[in-house]
């Protein structure tokens, strides 16, 4: 009997057990650890496990792999309390947006003989919680896969193979690469979402202002609602990194700021640049620039335009490029009166 | 027979119209003008009105209350088109987030006669397109009234009527008092959201980057796909306000930037600071603190958490105030090991 441990499970983890047990795999046990019991009782409910346990020692013992679904500030206790146990031969693979410090102490706390294989589902959505846990969410996904030093190629082949079990595509990465996107891509947003709520409920005026609060407050804050500890421990995860692009989003955010004051001709271009950024991330055409890159933009963006939004959009787009009429879009009709 | 016409009609606009339906008015009929003839099949087919038309002056003749429902920045031009042709005693409202450069242009526009009571709609969410209207998204939520000085009583009791109708209740402010506050919640999302995509999506990493783009980067880009020229005009609608806000938004990233860099002790309180104030509004408790304020948070706090989010976080709360034993939270079960 091959026995996987998905350990400190939550939303993620639990997905990934709901998937296993939709693959229907012979001679496999999954068994489900946390010190969360009704964590334990929900994945259990659901049958995400085949048998839970609080004990991590006899969770682990004889495991083939150990799946590790924690925050980032917990896995290096979790890797700690492990190492002495785990069999020769055992491949720990995790869920967290942060490597490089993965890495070292995957490095310092497992013996020889045990492969770490680090691993980043991108699923389509994150369940909010435990017991919207779908095995879906990483169908068509990629999934990437980002071996130690040490890890030997059949614990990378047992790592692939669970990605293909969640019918999702491996993706390998280095973990300074993966580690300065997601500094980007997830922990951003995090030091975003709180700032702006500190911006704005620390103000004089937010006993009045939050009856204001409407859908782009809600989206905009929810991330500062994390586990404070949690966002913390995401900040210093990779801080060289982070703040990095924090300096790169106050410098343009700076910029913005410059051209509302100054009532400058080139906002609204700073607008129409982020708006076709975005529609070419969303319609799938980052990276099928030709070689002059952003000089062929216009035309690039007046079909993506066409394609992706039709009518309004597209004709206010060739406005935009044309420049000749910028005020009178649209409203034409007006001329009726 | 009475009148209502909606001009420039939206998703909100239409959600108005089949609030209206829904109340089974007699001797009523709701007229939609556009000229994007699409949205006037759409609305039409949905039943949100009785009539349209593209000529916006047959619209417009004999209403008893003309609702505009158009980007800010169609406005002005809106409000030119339409004084010279409305009837003496008609209302004129609207449904922009910007009521001080609109309060300006109603007066210069409209005759005497005509009076000008702005709204502002805060529905429980904004249908992505005008096939999602939904009169249900105004039931027990504010609505703002911002009678201009010339309104007399009479229209604003018809405004107020109107937002009767929709099942929301009246929320009077000043224009200026509504444009401070929506320049902060709901333009300066706008920014952080096109500057977001900026200086992820400009950078030289983009291209592999991209792949990384989790549900953090649908969310906090997804306002840069508003139209930019929309988004330009807003961010131009109270410069000086929202420079105000940007200026506080940068300032708050800055400090978090240096607490990540300095890897600080302060930034565990700033996260708890965020998630604090987030937790007040999500429950309804802002503005329900006694004299003292900040003074007495932790315990406020602790109730908070523990009557929003049970068990896990609101230990962690307690354990946060006594600060005893940062690192040890949750895992104790590791100890059995």
């Amino acid at each position: 009997m091959d026995r996987i441990t998905i350990v400190g499970i939550g939303s993620i983890g639990a997905s990934i057990g709901l998937a296993l047990k939709r693959a229907k795999l012979t001679n496999l046990e999954v068994v489900g650890s946390s010190g969360n019991g009704k964590a334990l009782s929900a994945v259990s409910k659901m049958g995400a496990v085949d048998t839970t346990t609080g004990n991590l020692r006899s969770a682990i013992a004889n495991a083939g792999l150990v799946i590790l679904d924690a925050p980032v500030g917990e896995t290096q206790e979790l890797l700690e309390a492990i190492g002495p146990v785990l069999e020769d031969g055992c491949v720990v693979t995790d869920t967290s947006p942060t490597k490089v410090p993965l890495m070292n102490w995957a490095d310092e706390n497992l013996p020889r003989g045990v492969s770490f294989v680090g691993g980043r589902p991108l699923p389509k959505s994150v369940p909010a919680d435990i017991e919207e846990a779908d095995p879906s969410i990483f169908e068509d996904t990629d999934y990437c896969i980002i071996p130690s030093k040490s890890a030997d190629q059949a614990a990378v082949r047992t790592v692939v193979g669970l990605v293909e079990r969640l019918q999702a595509k491996p993706l390998f990465l280095d973990a300074h690469e993966h580690d300065s996107y997601a500094a980007a891509m997830t922990y951003l947003p995090i030091v975003m979402s709180s700032a702006f709520v500190t911006a704005t409920a620390g103000s004089a005026s937010w006993r009045e202002m939050h009856r204001l609060a409407t859908s782009e407050f809600r989206d905009f804050s929810s991330l500062a609602s994390n586990d404070p500890q949690d966002n913390r421990d995401a900040s210093l995860a990779n801080p060289k990194t982070l703040v990095h692009w924090l300096d790169r989003l106050i410098t343009v955010l700076y910029g913005f700021r410059n051209q509302i004051n100054d009532n400058s001709e080139g906002l609204f271009d700073s607008f129409i640049n982020a708006w076709e950024a975005h529609a070419k991330w969303e319609s799938g055409a980052v990276g099928s620039d030709d070689e002059e890159g952003r000089a062929r933009i216009p035309t690039a963006g007046e079909s993506m335009a066409t394609f992706m939004m039709g009518g309004r959009l597209a004709e206010r787009y060739r406005e935009y490029t044309a420049r000749d009429n910028k005020k009178k879009a649209g409203w034409k009709y007006l001329r009726k009166t």
